[in-house]
């Protein structure tokens, strides 16, 4: 059962280590997407050639894949640092943006989960259930009871893959099979503003570098992301000014703060 | 003739259908892009990849394509989107690039143009006129009277084309050919920012999906851009702080208070 | 021997002439690059494709490359570039990003110095020392000793190549090989924003298109970086605040004032 002790655990260690964080990633959100991880505490690598793969995860503590801009050649990049992670132990955490809008997505984010299993895949509602439903691990999903089937379909991805799974929302859920848990909070205007769904991602694979578990990164991680957006919202006038106080937010909340601003853990 | 009842009832449309704007536009705009047009209320998506542009664009309601830093790869895929959005009636908006600072600009720009027939065309005047003559609609222009050629070679390409043409500036000049309408407005700073021009082509693509014509979706566009740099302008201290205000003017600006910020509409 | 007057004269000399830049750089810092030459007073020209290069470099003041995110393709468009430029004498300003970290981009870095000398090579401590020991400039590092290393380092590559080079960090050292600059100040906050050191080499490549030696506008670049970085320190509560008001610093900062803030030149 998680405290907000170890949120302020996880977001000390990752002050205090610095991991580096290699990004496959959309070319929409590559710019926040650095900037949140540095403003965090940890070190971003934004690369995709074929050439170096190996060499840079030799150096990484964490892969973030996101197929949200795909292409056959960074669909290529993606299987390869997956494979390269898989074999050092590096943990992987998959954003599979946009599964179930075109099967492209759908299948490419199904090949990632084959080569190697990830230690978190975050997703919204939607991309979650249709990845469950495509690798089969769901029959048939009732619409009147949304939220109740995405919790099961993270459920059943997180027995079969043996990770985390986090599906952010107004309220997110949270799972790895055998524990859930909800975190409530963040604000409405987080939704208007591009990538911070790839955000989270990002910032839960800074926490499996250096959580204990991909269930706890994926609690820390996704919990760091509703504290900053609290504090951005407060400072903001819209979507375009929240994003500034946001990244300001992720730097000079202390790991105590954090823990604070999430008590208790679980509504 | 249009009102600024008009662009009242335009803005109410689109924030109550929230359409779903398919981009295949240049690295550098991308995050603007897509965060201009979630702060306007519309839903982007950024995919360029072939194999799924056909079941994508099944789901859009505008096309929005953009040439700024074009490869063989990017031309191809602009090409499939334009020929399935025109198969589909989805209207497309054109943002010509540089047109007449390359021969693979221009060239691009009348490609697209022959696959399908654009909604709108969206330019500056250098852009306007490099189409125009490479499309054979003009006779060779005056530079000393630059504005004039412009809203010429603009009605000419709206007559071939059977589009709106915005040729965007200090005034904006816009035409379907038969009717014009020149928008004053807006502010020296916006110059400064990078990829206004693509967000204003953006934003008449969000428009292209609600309003009844694309010469009433250029005409709110193009407006729209000119009331929220004006109000963006009044809280910045320059190009950098004004990025965030026009995000927040784009995504706070009621379809009344729009309006009156254009009232009247035709100077 | 450098002073302040002379920052001021390129600065100046900047604004009136507004010089073309082009620059290939990578996905993660395109739009902060083109804002900072925008705000600076240059124009931004952002294009890779081998089919406009020739053409484009035909316009260009001076040429920008950056291998932060490498491929097979890129590569090829820089060499391209960095061989239009050398034949019309347009000044090139590399950086090296992550030289050292991969096989890949310590021999992509030196591959292009060898198509064309560049005017100015701007990296970081680790980048200068990679480059400079894969070209053969180095006998071997002596790790205590970092600073001093990477400015025999930085002294090296300036002889060999004949051009000036920029180490930055908390100090910047500059050098041509002949004469050496140590520069003070900037802020702590500026290693925290993504892309920082990939702006400076581009306001470099701004000075060189206008300053009488590439020396000076090294010096003229960096000093300008550090003279809005600390501007916008003081209006920013974090990394995320920081960018926008350090855009309108290097907007609204004088000539006149520019010189003054960084009085004397040498510590």
């Amino acid at each position: 059962m998680l405290s907000t002790e170890h949120l302020r655990d996880d977001l000390a260690a990752l002050r205090e280590r610095q991991p580096l964080v290699h990004n496959i990633t959309n070319y929409v959100v590559m710019n926040l997407t650095a900037n949140a991880l540095l403003a965090l505490g940890a070190s971003p690598i934004m690369a995709h050639a074929d050439e170096e793969l190996d060499e840079l995860l030799g150096l990484a503590s964490a892969l973030v894949l996101n197929i949200g801009t795909l292409s056959a050649g960074w669909i290529a990049s993606m299987r390869h640092a997956a494979e390269a992670a898989g074999k050092r132990g590096v943990p992987i955490v998959l954003d599979p943006v946009g599964a179930g809008a075109s099967r492209l997505r759908t299948d490419t984010a199904l090949a990632l989960l084959g080569v190697a299993p990830p230690a978190v895949i975050r997703g919204n509602a939607s991309e979650i259930l249709a990845l469950a439903g495509a690798a089969g691990k769901t029959r048939g999903v009732d619409s009147t009871q949304a939220a109740h089937a995405a919790a099961a379909a993270a459920r059943q991805l997180a027995a079969a893959y043996g990770c985390a799974v986090a599906v952010s929302g107004a309220e997110d859920f949270i799972t790895d099979g055998a524990e859930d848990l909800l975190l409530p909070g963040g604000h409405p205007l987080m939704p208007r503003v591009t990538g911070l769904g790839c955000t989270a991602t990002a910032v839960v694979g800074a926490f499996a570098a250096v959580a204990p578990t991909p269930f706890r990164a994926a609690v820390s991680g996704m919990a760091m992301m509703k504290s900053a957006g609290e504090i951005a919202a407060r400072q903001a006038s819209g979507p375009g000014t929240f994003v500034p106080h946001f990244l300001d937010a992720l730097h000079n909340l202390t790991p105590t703060e954090f823990a604070a601003s999430r008590t208790p853990l679980q509504a």
